[in-house]
């Protein structure tokens, strides 16, 4: 098959090797083969099959390709059934019987799914996320001293650093983290049969729930606390949620770079290859384009979550308008891990322009002071502090002088300069001290969340 | 590459051919390739360079493959300039120059993006909605005479045939086709530079939307508006709402078709092939599955509308965070026909059980009266008449007594039943009789709808 | 004002009194005023101003009106200005300053937000969930006994009882309520000034980070782990997801009990009052009206987690597109509620028809065997169970038999039936008895959750 | 009651007077009040009673307020019915009869519905719109000349006009208010009975859909073309989709703004008013705080687009779960129009920095060049001018010298310097001439829609 003729821009352009492991159609397969095989073995230790046919059934789940099993779907319209097919053709007759006995589709389905899942958030999705907190948690600590402007509305505020401003991405990232960690690893699995009543193992079973205890252990899930045909929806809603959630967070932290990279900003750029283009036509253009994409997939995938809150209406003991789509959750999975791979490479090389931060902030120096002044005024006795000061400042504008000059010159606010101390004094003087706490607060973040993941 | 490795499952499970000529990467491609090559005769005609060349480059354009522009995107990371150094790599050194002379990559991108959506639309779109329209038309009209219970609130309101109920989605099917069709050929190219206001072209042309008229026209599309970088987004928008709203509409008759397949109901049936397996445990249990899966399919794609919605905005003259998203349009597409196809497939075999019909009817009929004479007291002044009636259809409930048996003998209704002429009284003798005009309105839909795609 | 003035149905068809009292306009300013109070009061003790002027404040806070509030603002456009002013015309001049001394607007706005969405959740919205569980875990327990077919696909499957179909709900919202204690008892508040660095408190405490311990503390709210102008959204989004997906779980459980009170199914049905009017032309209809109601408010609210999501992305420390957006989240959380008591008071009113359950069990009785006889043959070494069972449905449908008396006489089987265990016979012979552990897992579930909430 | 008692915004802090004619719950009442009257003179023309009734009944309808019905309701649990009730309460005995008759609730619920929609869409909607466009007319022709530097990915890219910036939207908003006007007048009422097929008013009419065109003509509207118990819902799926894509083209207009006020750009800037407050704490400061109210605006209420769509399936001859959602419409009515008059507003008093621009685009000034002069080498024969250009820049910013200089001494570049024309060499000499068509496209595209429009 010709990759190009592919329709998923996940199976061309934003194709990742590693994900195929857990996240496509033959790894779907392979984890329901899993599955069956697990379910053959508890069979043997309850005695309703000897050991020898289980490990046959085991053999014969690992050697079975998803070739083979489209292949058998084809005849017969089925496509767990065909799964069952194929294992049982590569066995002895006598051991046939045993394949799947007792299980109903789902049982395989919403189990593979549930270890596929957890597989994949504890092999690459977490990994890649800490290495992601990893490069915000030193970028952070590099910058936690590096004066900037802080901006609400776009419009300049009162200054922090550049690193109190990674410092928030690590704080929400970390949270995220700890959040996707313990749903991938919450997510259940099920052997309760067609209606979740455990009518068919019941043939067999005192105590069924503890059968399905039995084959979940050795998948390293627990069985859903109720199920009809399928297990509980929201543990794989929680899950997409903390996933969905965390796209959320790392498409503001591209948005706040792709902006700081405006041309009239200039506070940070994107690393800039070699024989890099920037554009077509404009030869010498550098362009945010990697915090655009992250913020771009965070478009494409954000609103499939509302696939996942469809999906979690099925009536009765299950109608099958989530199959289709509960299939498509790998791709909102792919295209969370690739842009969150994409940002941590493009913060990792990121280059912070310090020169710039430090002009932007001199753009605003003198205003700057209007907040610390009306704060002191006020605390000093000053009963009318925000109206005085905001008068002082338009009046600087219209007079064309710095607000510090006419400031001092305002006779009314002298009484109350008196009780300033030297270092309230001193952020008058200097709107660069004026940065609160940020440099702590940073340490505090980062050293929490560096903790937390060690 | 193994297909078993693709993600999407539109590119296993769902894959279908026919939309790699449209919808696939390598589409996207072959699709920029035809833009080039329409650029270069444009220049030709306009005297920028000589025919030959134009028809040098054209010729490269078709020869060019989307595994070599990979190949030169990944040295240089632009994907337009990869398109542009593919195609001068072929051709000789004094006609390189005229290669995407005057482009910018978007002029290229939204043309070609136009062109093959609109491609795709004509090509297989439209004709899979007509043919499943010709489907819808011909079950309504084998049907419009079948007596079928009408259903509001999932409960047995009065009757109509079931050719009726199927004319409801030939009516609105037909408007929604109508509308795609429109909105697909209506959308348009760009041939405006960087930032739309034909700079570039402008070092060339006095009049350089005449330029684009005339490149566009070859491509058989008109040009934007007003464009930015990009062209306006809403004719995009507007074709996708198309399709989504489309999409609402063939889910409604999936689920009208699964809910009429209901154990207790009954009333239709999916064809069931030869040896297909009704459930992995249960052999005799056959289900809805087609109209459960397109139902399945809504739920997938109808909320990438916010996609398409969120990418509407685009700062200034156009940032990036739209790129990727818009990318995955094609799945939503391809997604679509899918749906339409199977949905064809099941409706065109579709099992009716006429008995089933009568049965489910006959079990509300006595009660079904209560609307016409209610309706036929009043109108013959009785001053109280829905009141009136629902007392007689609580005591008849009670006394376990037939409501017609109840009703003929009220002595107060007897001065009104006097006034009623033979048709209207017909009808409290035969609820059957009571189905309005849905026979003839059926034939009216369909012969409308029959005669505007013909 | 004339409530028929009104343009959301929240404020006319749906108002609910109780709520205003923590989702109104008004509470929204009574709330920001307790935490002014609460602020003067930390300053207080910090010996930035005097108790007494401390509880002048406060008594003001109390005093102040949302009208009052309302026509500063219309003079001076800043929504928090408006509640600062109002209190300073209520005290002396001498103690004008310390009214809300350091603190940003968002500092009050945040922290009475997440101090009215605690008491909302603790006051109204988890006692109803709990009620409405209560009802649910009545109802389960009640019918725990009461066959009922098993449904996929809307197809009859095998048995359970109701009550094990009503534990679902049970186990699904007991989870989901615990969800939105935990979330709900989690949202934080924050007083670390304009972008988040503690820049004005830094101006008065050594250690603003404890101050702003202490402001909460006395509101019952921890800090913001980090804060930009504004909370880490993160905590809101999460509490939204909880109610968004319990809204998906009671929409699930009105789709369930609405189906079952199609005409043909009939197994329960709402109570139905007095003079309540089933229809406007049809006296005697009865409708899901409530269920149905419950469904649709879950149509109308869960799109509105998109608005969420999409407010948790604020540029840099903070810009104020999601202040309008954020002020509906109230309208979410009205709605929930409404849905849940509705939903609770129609469950705690349900009729259930026994011999209706009966009814559509037994059509399909014969039927419901094939699974247990496949399971069983296999179990007992049949080589091809699950096809030979297959054949005999198709055969028996043929033919018009019972497929038990088909299987019966199944020589192939004989050998098999022999090996069979009493029990095992006893559900061929009685698919009633084929409920697998209904009844125990219905008990433990209740158990669990009743437990759980105590 | 108590406004400050509201839930939702619109009712309080976002409240329009304006809206409620048509808006609100009263407006709902009172529109299906006329489409009672409508009904009863319909009646009277078919002889089915008299006019002298008919008046009565007419003027009934008006008399009738929505506290009554609802009072009425609350008896008897019915809504239409209670309308129903409440005008028979006001007529002689001997026309209660023909109050209603025929009709089933959703002949007038659906109809009123479409009406008022549709009226405030005349008499509110489109004329906010149409004055917007005339606003944003006005402002593009004033600006048509004024240079500004065009953006891409928020970096300098080559020269436009802000006019030519704000016909973008002159052209995108033309184009929807089309669209919202050819929507809103194409929405249709019904008068068609309980499931579609007219069979109540059959037992009056041979041509019950004449009597249909007959009612709905006196209310100037037309039939749907197929109805079940409700009109085909894509009517208004339609008119919502035009309100939310125009929704989405204002949001993009209100960021375009908004980042145009950021600090460092500050090319524009939102009135201010007398004594408005900039921020609690920072007395000076001035945010676009309207424009980012816009945008929240967006963001409330696009999602629930989404819900218009999941309203499109309805079960059957329909079922009621998109009743009370339906009701929520004018949420995203009142909503969009405030946003609407909002925008213009403060666009009609925005503030335009010339000098702000000019300082913006001379930043960028001398790298602008790149563009034009690449092209012109190719054109004039250079075989690799994008590559040479780009190697130029690099070179140029290497030495910090300014890329005109650098390239007027490349010896390469000369023979192409020599072919170029005088009009072409003088915008590599000043690229404030590299505008394109700026000014006449913006022409061009504000005289289109002035024209269309008047």
């Amino acid at each position: 098959m010709n990759p190009f003729d592919n329709i998923s821009p996940l199976d061309t352009r934003y194709y990742q090797k590693a994900v195929t492991k857990y996240l496509s159609e033959g790894s779907r397969i392979r984890y329901q083969l899993k599955v069956e095989a697990a379910l053959a073995r508890a069979l043997a230790r309850k005695k309703i099959c000897s050991f020898k046919i289980a490990e046959e059934i085991a053999r014969a789940c690992e050697a079975v390709t998803p070739e083979e099993v489209y292949k058998e779907e084809k005849k017969i319209n089925h496509d767990i059934r065909a799964v069952v097919n194929c294992i049982r053709n590569r066995i002895d007759h006598s051991s046939k019987p045993f394949v799947h006995l007792g299980a109903t589709s789902y049982d395989i389905i919403s189990t593979a799914e549930a270890l596929r899942f957890k597989d994949f958030a504890n092999s690459l999705l977490i990994p890649s996320l800490k290495e992601f907190l990893r490069t915000l948690i030193d970028l952070a600590l590099r910058e936690k001293n590096t004066i900037q402007i802080g901006r609400t509305h776009g419009r300049h505020a009162v200054p922090i650093t550049f690193g109190f401003a990674m410092a928030e991405y690590v704080s929400r990232l970390g949270r995220r983290t700890q959040m996707i960690e313990e749903k991938a690893n919450a997510i259940r699995g099920k052997f309760s049969g067609a209606v979740g009543a455990y009518n068919s193992m019941s043939l067999f079973f005192e105590d069924p729930e503890k059968f399905e205890v039995e084959i979940l252990r050795e998948l390293g899930l627990k069985p859903s606390t109720h199920s009809t045909q399928i297990v509980e929806p929201e543990f794989i809603v929680d899950l997409m949620h903390a996933v969905v959630s965390t796209f959320g967070v790392i498409a503001n932290l591209a948005d706040d770079l792709r902006h700081l990279q405006r041309s009239e900003i200039n506070e940070v750029a994107e690393e800039f290859r070699g024989a890099q283009v920037g554009s077509s036509t404009m030869p010498h253009k550098r362009n945010p384009w990697h915090f655009e994409n992250v913020k771009s997939f965070y478009k494409e995938f954000m609103p499939r979550m509302f696939t996942v809150y469809l999906d979690q209406i099925s009536e009765h003991q299950r109608d099958l308008s989530n199959s289709a789509s509960s299939r498509f959750n790998v791709e909102m999975l792919a295209g969370f891990l690739f842009a969150v791979d994409r940002l941590n490479r493009y913060v990792k090389s990121l280059i912070v322009d310090k020169r710039a931060m430090k002009r932007n902030l001199d753009s605003s120096k003198d205003m700057i002071i209007a907040e610390p002044l009306y704060l002191l005024l006020a605390a000093h006795g000053h009963n009318n502090a925000h109206e005085a000061v905001r008068r002082a400042t338009l009046y600087a504008q219209k007079q064309g002088k710095p607000l510090k000059e006419v400031v001092l010159a305002t006779p009314d606010f002298q009484q109350f300069f008196d009780k300033f101390t030297k270092e309230q004094m001193a952020i008058i003087n200097d709107p660069e001290k004026y940065i609160g706490i940020s440099a702590r607060k940073t340490e505090n973040v980062c050293e929490y969340w560096e903790k937390f993941f060690n």
